[in-house]
């Protein structure tokens, strides 16, 4: 994880190399957000399944960044004081705080334009077959069929009773959609066919289930310090949401079943499989 | 033109259907900002461009709509309070005068998803790599290094003087990067070599910057039921555009001297490229 970590934040520091001109203030705003604090979980998700079919590092590492390209504008929008108006995000002041509001969306636009650079280019991936793959599954994941749909959803769950059936499929959007994306890319850039990714995609929805579940329950009984962001947000909101639906002792249950579930879509496989099944472990065990 | 704004608005209804769930708001924002109203330049530049070189009207359709998605988002997102802050666009109230602050953010931000996944679809090309290329020039078009990179500049252009090689440099990346982009869209759809585009890059860069000129000298004495949006904002923000410095009968020679030379640059074409001529013409006549 911390080598992952530390290659995302090197790649970011290169792909952010301050202009020398009025644009400064655009890549300073970009840096602050996107290097250093972030777990990193989706580009280790990414080489986790990309080891399943011996896909080259170089490879896993700048789907990885893309990701984290979309994962990092979109809590930057979603920080917004329009939207969730977040003051803090990984123990710092939120993009908006630290630079201002206008500078916050533009370098999340920027953000969300430098992934699909980033998957596009000859280094991701030789084949440009493979490479318009991964920009296809990745735009249907962080648009309106995926995350930026999921989030739409969330702010009416401010104004609408949302059932569990509803919350889910929030949050099949809002976060499933990029993890799935996540396990998918490690199976594209591998050129397995769709109908070899079945046992994967089932990981994938089970993992982005439990792990959000562990979010709920972290912003219920976290540790703010640890977490670096606000918590409690969702309680005081009145949204619903999996712990609010199911209970605290239901949610903790749900997610550790999810988890297992997950790691069972993996039994076809062996040692490869071993680092999708340490995330798992992860997914609800961790603190952040 | 009508043609091409029919098409654009043809695709926009199919691509943009609301679906049944929560999501329809989001939907309905993206149809309002991208759907009726607008010239539709960008398309028609595409097409134009693309005739240089027998390129099927689907291929520059397709790339014309992916454009239009991120023009529109870009209009979105500048005109939020926290940026250009302009209560009016196409005739139309803007988008978060007409939904709310967070539903324009989301729904600029899912319009700069479907341009890459308009793209990135085989229905675009059937050459992956082709498509690699459309993907690639089309994001440096937009971020960083273009159009937001340019947005950005134009912000600072509120705080800081801004000489005439600055508010050039401002606007070939705010405006000019993706009227660039519809040019040498038709090149990449017609798989002409790069070394054979530079007649089209100085066709795009001085189509650019006229096109800017004209805008300026709009802001200063056009017709906002015409134009279908706020006039006079640059005067009154005390910023530094092609008139101000220059004067409003400089900047109306300098455009004019700057169509001939767009023109010149297409002087080895013959009738094929009198779609492109006829555009340059219009960009300065145009009173919207």
């Amino acid at each position: 994880m911390h080598s992952v970590a530390e290659a995302v934040d090197r790649q970011f520091d290169a792909l952010l190399a301050i202009p020398d001109d009025t644009r400064e203030r655009l890549y300073a705003a970009m840096r602050h957000s996107a290097i250093g604090g972030g777990k990193r979980m989706r580009p280790l998700l990414v080489r986790a399944s990309a080891d399943l079919f011996s896909v080259a590092e170089v490879s896993s590492l700048r789907v990885g960044l893309a990701i984290e390209c979309i994962h990092v504008y979109s809590l930057v929008h979603d920080d917004l004081p329009a939207m969730d108006n977040d003051d803090m995000r990984r123990g710092k002041p939120s993009a908006h705080k630290a630079f201002d509001e206008a500078t916050a969306i533009l370098s999340g636009d920027c953000l969300h334009d430098l992934a699909f650079s980033v998957l596009v280019d000859e280094m991701t991936h030789p084949d440009p077959f493979v490479r318009c793959e991964l920009v296809k599954a990745l735009a249907l994941a962080s648009g309106p069929t995926g995350m930026a749909g999921g989030q739409m959803m969330d702010l009416i769950a401010e104004t609408q009773p949302f059932d569990l059936a509803a919350v889910t499929r929030m949050q099949q959007l809002k976060t499933g959609a990029l993890i799935t994306f996540c396990v998918e890319a490690g199976a594209i850039l591998g050129r397995v066919p769709p109908e070899a990714r079945m046992h994967l995609y089932g990981y994938a929805r089970d993992l982005g289930l439990a792990f959000q579940i562990a979010d709920d329950l972290m912003d219920v009984d976290g540790d703010p310090e640890k977490a670096g962001k606000t918590l409690g947000k969702d309680v005081a909101a009145g949204k619903a949401t999996f712990v609010s639906l199911m209970g605290v002792e239901r949610a903790r249950a749900q997610a550790r079943a999810l988890i297992d579930q997950a790691k069972d879509h993996l039994r076809g496989y062996g040692r490869e499989a071993d680092l999708l099944r340490a995330i798992a472990d992860f997914a609800i065990a961790r603190d952040s």
